[in-house]
């Protein structure tokens, strides 16, 4: 059985909003590329599977965030596999302050993309690979929740053309990017307010260089609903919580 | 007289473009980053001055950068502070690969701000403090150049509203917000190519949450012309040249 991993961070002035407290997305960040860290060094990485034409995809995420360390902060990411079934992986994380506490938990849920066939690969097939990374611990929050599409009142729409700085090596929009396109849709209040939240994303569909994205946020009732749509297609959905 | 600092790094997965590569705006804010903390440790940082509500302000840079490292690539930040005038501070910057050999090489000028007064402090009258910490080397390019207003032809203009995310501890838009919006205009082909460049870069006037910035692109012989401007203010002047 495998063992949970830990990486050490500090809090860098790229990563702190004007309050100089680490940006919710920076945290997220942080969290993602420890879980490519690790996948790599466990051997089940994007580099490893590259040469079989596979891929991880993240499809959901969920993060319940307590408060936002200042600048030049220490912290360290604790990340594990917790499970799996044909379709999805899910990919755990603790933020960890100095003490050892926990300041944020995160959730994920990851596919396996055939790059040539653009089809999900049935993770059971993996299963002799795959077992030897999971750790017996369960979540810490529940999983990424059930997001329907946004009722359209009390909504407002930005619209960004996607450019260089947004894409990955796939030429897609990468994960942070939606996520900061989202923050920055919230009331700046709230944001330097360092109010608790609860954040669920779904990532539907890809956008590519030189597309227009329409950002949408909705008002609700206990804090925002977002979706980011290319043409016809629904890319991201998400939603905020205050807590 | 003062020594040399060095700061190690790694190349990020947020870091890197779509070849897999830096960005330079990433490298540049490494640079950064290194001056922040080299000053802080040095007892002249923005920390310290804060209490004297006084702050250093980048006023111009330029960099000469002959190739980008590719993902999970180490590399070292070396910068010193070379002299200064009654106006500017100049501190240098290379960027070392694990053979000390530089890729990239960069002079910045500082000004000192008195924040009530909202005008430059006199460094001279700063000499004592000043002058422990100038190291007796020459900067490693020719210092930021000059930079005549776009001749308007053959230019694009890109928007960009100035949101949560952009901007520094001040609700000012930060430097390096800036460099990305002028690199997103740059063909991507060019980009791609990892094409050695100079660019050279001007900080004129703030601009702040909520404002819509207008981004010129030029296409001039050897490279591109940029200004970035806030209602009547030019914020920025920039360009690019191949080499």
């Amino acid at each position: 059985m495998a063992e949970k991993s830990y990486f050490s961070h500090e809090v860098e002035p790229q990563d702190v909003d004007f309050t100089l407290r680490a940006k919710a997305p920076s945290l997220i960040m942080a969290a993602l590329n420890a879980a490519g860290r690790d996948a790599h060094v466990k051997g089940f990485g994007v580099d490893e599977l590259g040469t079989e034409n596979r891929t991880w995809v993240l499809a959901r995420m969920a993060i319940e965030l307590d408060r936002r360390p200042l600048q030049y902060t220490p912290y360290r990411v604790e990340t594990w596999i917790s499970g799996y079934n044909r379709a999805l992986s899910t990919r755990n994380f603790r933020l960890l302050d100095e003490n050892g506490e926990a300041f944020a938990r995160i959730v994920s849920q990851w596919a396996m993309l055939d790059i040539e066939r653009r089809t999900s690969v049935d993770l059971s097939l993996l299963a002799a690979a795959h077992d030897r990374f999971v750790v017996d611990a369960p979540s810490p929050i529940d999983p990424p929740c059930r997001l329907r599409p946004l009722a359209g009142e009390a909504a407002v729409t930005e619209e960004h053309r996607v450019r260089y700085g947004d894409i990955d090596f796939n030429r897609h929009v990468n994960t942070i990017r939606y996520i900061e396109m989202i923050f920055d849709c919230l009331p700046v209040e709230a944001l330097a307010a360092d109010r608790p939240f609860r954040f669920d994303i779904h990532f539907l569909h890809e956008s590519t260089l030189g597309e227009t994205l329409r950002i949408v946020c909705e008002e609700q009732p206990e804090g925002f609903g977002f979706e980011i749509a290319a043409g016809e297609h629904v890319c991201v959905r998400a939603s905020v919580r205050w807590k």
